[in-house]
Parts: C-alpha cells; structure tokens; sequence
C-alpha cells in the first residue's frame, strides 16, 4: 500500500474522509455528518478525528502507519496557526485551532487547508493538470472560489488570501454583491447568478418551460436547455461568456498551463465550455492564451480530501528541502 | 566595488546602460540613441554591446571583472530562446536572437527578460517592495503594464506572457482595445485614457482651462489640476478609481504584499493615489487587502537597468541552487 496519508474534506453538511496512497488513490472512504454548529468545535474536531480513525480501522491500518491528516475547510484559513478565519457554513470554528485541536485528539500530524487550494493540488497532481507548471481551480457553484498552484506549490498570498477569483470586478457598475463591492465575477458566472439572469428573462415575458418558482435551479436551467428550451440554452451561453471574461483575466495576469472548473454549473458539459472557450480566444493576447488548457476537472470524486492529503505531503517535502 | 553586472534598459529611443553593484547602486551609466529600425537588428546588438563596453572603460573595467549583462526590452520575451517575439517598438527585433547576438559581440554572458519584469525585480530588491514577499509593479503610461514577482522569482507563466495586466478587462462592453477585446483595464487607467476622457468632457461642454487639440497630455491634465481647475482634478479623481478596481482585481487574485505603480501618470502623487487606495477599501475582501502596500515605485531612475542587472544575477542563483 505503501505511505498512507488520510485526507479530509470538511463541509457545513457533511465530513468526508479518505485514505489516500502516494499514487493518488483512494482505497477506503466514508462520509459522516457535520455536528450542528451549537454543538461547538470541539465536538467538529472529535468527528473529523472519528471519522480518520473509522478509515484506518477499514483498512486495518494502526495509526503508526499513517503519515498524517489533511484536512481542507471552506473559509479563509490561517495556515501558520491551523486556524480557520472566517467560514460562513462552519460559524463554530471561527477562530478555533482546528489543527492542534484534531492533533490533540487524533496523535498524528495535521494539515489545515482551504478546500479550493486543496482541490487545485488534487488537480495538478491526478487531474486535469497532471503535472502542468501552473494550474488555476474555479469551482463554479453558488459562489466562483478558486485554488492557484504555481510551480507544484499553493500561491497563498500575504494573508492566505489569494485565489479568491469570485471577488475579481468584472463591471465596476454591476450588480451589486455581499461582499461590498459591485459587478464581481461570481454575480455573473455562478450558480446563483443563473438562476438569478433567468428570473429576469421570465419576468420579462420570454417564452421558456422554466418557472419563476422554487423549483429553478441551475439544474433545472440546464435540463431545460437539453430539452430545447430556447431561452435556458440562451442563459447558458451567456454563463458562458462572463465566465470566459474571467479566464481571460487569469490568463493575461498568471499565464497559467491549466485553467479547470470544477462545481455544480459544470454539468452543463460542453453547452458552457464552448461559450467559454470562444470568449476566450476573442478577449485574450495570443502569447497569453497559446498552448493553455481550458477544460473541467478531472477529479470527479473525492477532490477535496485527495487534495488536502496531498497539501499534507507537500508540507512535508517543502519542509525536507528546507532541512536539506 | 564587489561583483559588477551591466544593466541595460533598451527602448525604441535610447539605451541605457549602467553597472550595477551587488548593493544595488549605479557607479557609472550612460544613455545612447537606438539605432534606427532600418539599420536592422545586429546594428541594435552592436550598440548595446558599445554601450556595455563604454560603462566598462569609465569604471576601468576589464572584461572579467564583469559578471554578466542583463537587458531589460519592451515586448513579448522568449526566455530560453533569448529572443523578443513581438515588440511593436522595436520592429527590427522581431524574432531576432538578441541575446545571443549581444553575446557574441562582447564575450560576456547575457540574460533577456521584458522591461516590466525588470522593474519588479528592481522593486522588489532595492526599491517600494525591498525584500517583500511578493510585488506586482504596475506601470501607467501610454497603456498599463505589469511585472510580478513571488518569492524573490519573476512569475513568467507558461509562454512568459504573465503580468499582461492592462489587458484585464474590468468591463465586458467597454470601450474597444487594439488587443481586440474591449473594456481592458488601459482603456481606463492610461495616460491615453486620461487624455481620451478629458477630451470626452472638453468636448460636452465641462468648464475647464484646458482644450482637445495637441496641447492635452496627462501631465497637462495634471498641471490644470494643480492650478484648480475642478474637471481635470476630477478626471485624476475618476482614473485613480478605475485604477484602483484593476488592483482589487490583483488583490483578491495574488493577494500580494506589494503593488507598486511606476510610469508618467505617477507624478499626479497623492492626486490619484488617494481615490486608488479609496477604491480598493472599498472593494476589497479585508482577507485579501490586509496589511498590502499600495504605493508609487522607490526606484525613480534607473529602474530598468537596475532590475535587468539583477534578473542577470537571479538566474545564477537559481542555477547555483540547481546544481546544489
């Protein structure tokens, strides 16, 4: 089996944990709830170090023989402290030490870990970007996050705080969003944003299946638009569009070898790439989009804890080159 | 005097050339014209090489008292190749391998690397952003320019195109860019643009000391301002914002420790700084503008040759560390 690293991928509903090989594979996973927030972070920490000793049990595996945990959380995270910041979906972990709290729990090493930053290096190494020099994430669902990995390595930033792409301005007069800000890149190309452009196309007379009702969704949007409905396919491509403005930001600042989209709005399969992709090529300096690969994740399942258990293991080999 | 590099800062007017000392400073520099394009490439070469040997004979420098030449061009670099691809002000240089051609002419080793990348490093080592962690320099002329370092290291991106970020669009349906595309950040924050708008309110009737004919320049724009006159100081205001809007942009993107602005619409100082660091409060995640400097370039000369003396030396490093 050779050195197992577990791997965790925490979320406001669920806890999913994985025992990850050097090679990338999952040979054993499980999925537990989340405590409800009331219950405080201690009762978060316990699970997680629950559920990692549920996954070695599967295996048969004494903790001896695991190398240490992963963990990524939504949220910003203070990776020197192990700490998150601030989470809407986890509010009874703001500023817990997460990391030393499971450490405490568990008696193995742990890694703290955005879980965009987590699945850019599960792309980069057994994904779309497989070995690529520069891979940009951009998880697509309710909101637009994103994971940089330059070099093999996570782009943290001054605060930790880099890669969080949804913020970019793409219309100083746009809409405006929660952040404070106007016309930021995840009111035009989210989930949320979809279903909030085909709202307004309803309530302004077009002609479509879809109602203005609880039952719109993204999903919805999309099944529609397989079905023919003219006005979903039009939503779509707009989708499409905006979110290629954002690319071609990417590209003309980072010139990166892999921008991969990963989230809920990628269902919409080729329907939204193409519109993507034509922006793309329209918006952008040749040198800064020749030879770039414009595609969606290729880690369908597991993501999240395949990357946070790799985060763990380049902790490792960063600090080994340090010693060196 | 130490170890002594040549810096030499090529624009399609003049060249610059300088040495460097490891501390940082310029013993000696001079400024030649660039030959004209119709004199062909090997006549630039030439003239780079005469320059580099004129810097030595005034320091009374042997050729192996010198540890290498870094030059510094405007345009698309081919770094492996040595070559610049498309510069529009340097046509004769055009896929030429200019590296190699300076190389031969005066037996020392050269390193390439385009001018905004330069600049950065130049920052980034003894100016705005000495020994930050990571700087985006952002150059305001004629269009907007970039160069960003992480790391101490250039970030080039997969065809050394990174750092295009006057081509960011901050509108989808802006006004159209010769790249193509349209609302790119320059058609907002440029001296070109300044001229643009304030030739837009001179000609819609705004109450103002200044007039659309050839007399309009940022720096005129900037004069009026100081005399008081209410819309050219607002069109400083409104640039500053437009600015400011790309920078949030680099913030929540990088989250770098440093963006520091070089280039002629600088010396409206405070004019315009002010409303930039106003627009990124006001637009930026706290996360991702904690604690980031915003401010003008500390190296008001010589920055060009400065930062290619030390792109020339950076490279060793990296190679020392290689070969450890």
């Amino acid at each position: 089996m050779g050195d197992i690293v577990l791997g965790v991928d925490l979320g406001g509903t669920n806890i999913k944990a994985g025992a990850v090989t050097a090679e990338g594979s999952v040979p054993a996973r499980l999925s537990i709830s989340t405590p409800e927030p009331a219950a405080g972070p201690q009762a978060v920490a316990h699970a997680i170090a629950e559920a990692a000793r549920s996954v070695m049990k599967k295996l048969g595996l004494e903790p001896a023989a695991v190398r240490g945990v992963g963990i990524g959380s939504p949220g910003t995270i203070d990776l020197d402290a192990g700490m998150i910041g601030v989470s809407p979906n986890l509010p009874q972990l703001n500023g817990a030490p997460l990391r030393d709290m499971v450490e405490d729990d568990l008696g193995l090493q742990c890694v703290l870990e955005n879980d965009a930053n987590a699945a850019a290096m599960a792309e980069n190494w057994v994904g779309a970007g497989r070995d690529a020099g520069s891979i940009v994430l951009v998880t697509l669902g309710t909101g637009i996050g994103g994971g940089i990995v330059l070099d093999g390595q996570i782009w943290h930033g001054l605060s930790y705080a880099a890669g969080e792409v949804g913020h970019m301005c793409i219309d100083p007069d746009g809409p405006p969003c929660p952040c404070g800000s106007r016309g930021c890149w995840e009111r035009y190309g989210s989930a949320t944003a979809m279903v909030a452009r085909m709202r307004g196309s309803i309530r302004a007379g077009v002609q479509t299946v879809l109602t203005d009702d609880d039952t719109l969704s993204a999903q919805a949007i999309h099944s529609a638009a397989l079905d023919g409905d003219a006005a979903a396919l039009e939503n779509i491509r707009e989708t499409g569009r905006y979110i290629g403005v954002g690319v071609s930001n990417l590209l003309h600042i980072l010139n990166p070898e892999v921008v991969a989209f990963s989230g809920g709005v990628t269902a919409a399969g080729d329907m939204l790439l193409d519109p993507i992709r034509q922006e793309v090529q329209a918006r952008t300096l040749p040198f800064s989009r020749r030879n770039v690969r414009i595609c969606y994740s290729e880690v369908p399942h597991d993501a999240g804890l395949i990357g946070a258990a790799r985060c763990c293991m380049a902790t490792w080999e960063a600090a080994r080159r340090r010693i060196r």
